[in-house]
């Protein structure tokens, strides 16, 4: 198997080239750059002999075999980046997935394998661009309607659909839920290098709630009015950021992360305060209790701002993602093949949501973790060795291979 | 006299059509509306056979006689607005100079009166497209060098020199400065109203300490990475607005203004802690020691958050308005004037910059205000009633009409 090592090495660092930026990548969903990242996944599949299908939300698939009866295996992540985002994120899922899927397609082929592979790549799952994230594996699954998707508009008011023609991406397949979903994704934290591990087994995902707050204030000079008299939805807003970050960083077990990691103003004036400041709220926890007494906290601060700023709060929208739990046999699985490989794994809990977190919610699923250098993520300063993404195609090829011994699948 | 009211109302209200929005203003100074506005006053200047005169920076000049040796008086302000802004703010400027100066015409032109006179509406006083703010009115005095003003850009990336030629008011006059100038402007302020009086006369302006700050923080996702290892620049920013905010709220004699206007962060992704966010913080006072104060508490903030947050502040420009002493004559002349109409009279200081305080730096300049409804200003809602605004006017022809009189005058 260490011989597939080297290509693999070689296509990821072909796919760092579409949308780099300072060395990271900026390959917002939908874009150009996103563009020539898909094709070349469809020429490197097509090169192989794959069947290729792309569905009407853009998400592209590649079979080993010709789509039929016999049950499929899926494999991949997203090639879509943040805004000056890193080269690991979704990208190594995706790759890995080409070669691990690579490594078997001739048991698919002779039928020694008992399902058909297939290499997948979700679009919009980084929500940087449109929003919600996850969005290609969400529409797959019927958790947002199609038509929700396709209307989505970007900051310029780009509407999804439009840019999926525009690409080449609209496509019109369909394409059914597949029999499992097996994903590698880089862990994003810094648990793995800290400890020194190999394989972060996912076993559960965190609770997230996202709220989406609008201050109202009381446009005016940023001279003459008399400061007790001003209605500052800045003023405001910076207490909401405060309160926010500081529930998290006060929590004794450091299992509460709270953030507001982008804001916007209007009029946007520098000689006006602002009318309206808004912002998008997110309180994660592995603990739904946690998840609940910050939303409690917050509601308190909202409620104080009248009295101290004048100021009106306003939740505009607010949705939660329970905490999850993997399939469990997968996670019994990821830890045999990897004692079995030499790794050392252990069981963590995902912070960040992902298309598997997503399948997870509709089909078996298996999701694991390789070190991220630092934790650093959605950075372009994310890093993992190739020492590391090798342990991961290793990993993905141990899995996929004993994928089919386990009873619970069809 | 009082004839010359209704007229100069109905010429009000027209142009409070220009770029209305939602009973407000939304006239961007070089915008489609803006031209509208500027158009309307040079048709009425030429129904006068009054002079026009387009300098390099747009600002527009209508001469009763035609500009010769004989020593000038402006008036004027100025017809842009905030985004969402008033009707009040620099339009009464205008349009009651435009109503002085007929009321006055046939005195300059049978050489009856000392001076030629002049209408001026200054380019960009707002500084909301373009900054810095009272351009037009500087490049005039000379304290902004013409080519520094030509390339302004605003947030869309559009060059100031581009708009003045697409508008059609790249001018290439040479006009020199008057012998003085005159402005009346609404308070933007409630002191006024709140104390019953109809004339304020400006003998001073408050110092305006500006900055922009720029917080570098480390760009990462907002879920996984623990709270303890972020560098939040959001977070960080969040204690400069408060700490600044306070800082105003907590000067016992108000008379210490502080504010954060306008903000922006970068990438601004809903899933990303921002590398970067800049803001605009303006400190001002009628004393210069409160602002030196409020200076040094601000950069104890700010020497704090790398402490408190790890996040590096950089203030990247700063420009300090010292507290200025209007032309005293002038200021007596208003006070004499307000007693002889009947209108009562007091002493202010303007909080806000206008073109009457850069032009008070080159030329004698008289500034005064009528009042505005609740000090509402920068805002849809600011008002100003009728028989305030032919206060203003009846104030100005006494103050033009006086004026010649005046032996510090050339």
């Amino acid at each position: 198997m260490q011989e597939l090592v080297p290509d693999f090495l070689a296509d990821f660092a072909e796919f760092s080239t579409f949308g780099e930026r300072n060395g990271g990548l900026h390959r917002l969903t939908l874009t150009d750059e996103d563009r020539r990242a898909r094709d070349r996944l469809a020429a490197l599949a097509a090169a192989r002999g794959w069947f290729a299908r792309t569905d009407q939300v853009g998400n592209q698939f590649f079979f080993v075999a010709e789509p039929d009866e016999r049950p499929v295996v899926m494999v991949g992540s997203h090639l879509d980046s943040q805004p000056d985002g890193g080269r690991f994120d979704g990208q190594v899922g995706v790759v890995t997935a080409f070669h691990a899927v690579a490594a078997l397609e001739d048991r698919v082929r002779s039928g020694d394998y008992r399902y058909n592979l297939a290499v997948v790549n979700w679009t919009n799952e980084e929500g940087a661009r449109f929003q919600p994230s996850v969005l290609g594996s969400s529409v797959h699954i019927g958790a947002v309607p199609l038509e929700t998707a396709w209307g989505l508009r970007d900051t310029a008011g780009v509407v999804l659909k439009d840019e999926l023609e525009r690409i080449g991406y609209l496509g019109g397949d369909e394409v059914a839920l597949p029999a499992a979903y097996v994903e590698v994704h880089v862990e994003q934290g810094p648990v793995l290098e800290d400890e020194g591990i190999d394989i972060g087994v996912v076993e559960g995902a965190w609770a997230a709630l996202k709220l989406d707050l609008t201050i109202h204030g009381e446009q005016t000079h940023t001279g003459p009015t008399p400061m007790a008299r001003r209605v500052d939805a800045m003023y405001a807003m910076a207490k909401v950021i405060t309160a926010v970050h500081e529930l998290g960083l006060a929590d004794p077990d450091g299992r509460l992360h709270t953030t507001v990691g982008s804001l916007g103003t209007e009029p946007g004036s520098p000689n006006c305060t602002p009318s309206r400041v808004w912002a998008k709220v997110e309180l994660r926890s592995d603990d739904i209790e946690k998840v609940r007494a910050a939303r409690s906290a917050l509601d308190e601060v909202l409620t104080d701002l009248a009295a101290t700023t004048g100021a009106r709060p306003e939740v505009t929208s607010e949705s939660l993602r329970d905490v999850g739990r993997m399939w469990a046999p997968g996670t019994t699985l990821v830890e045999q093949v990897s004692a079995a490989a030499g790794l050392s794994s252990k069981r963590v809990k995902t912070i960040a949501g992902h298309d598997a977190v997503v399948m997870n919610n509709a089909v078996p699923t298996v999701l694991f973790f390789i070190p991220a250098h630092g934790g650093f993520t959605h950075n372009r300063h994310e890093f993992t060795s190739d020492s590391d993404l090798g342990n991961g195609l290793r990993a993905m090829v141990g899995v996929l291979d004993a994928l089919p011994g386990l009873e619970e699948l069809p």
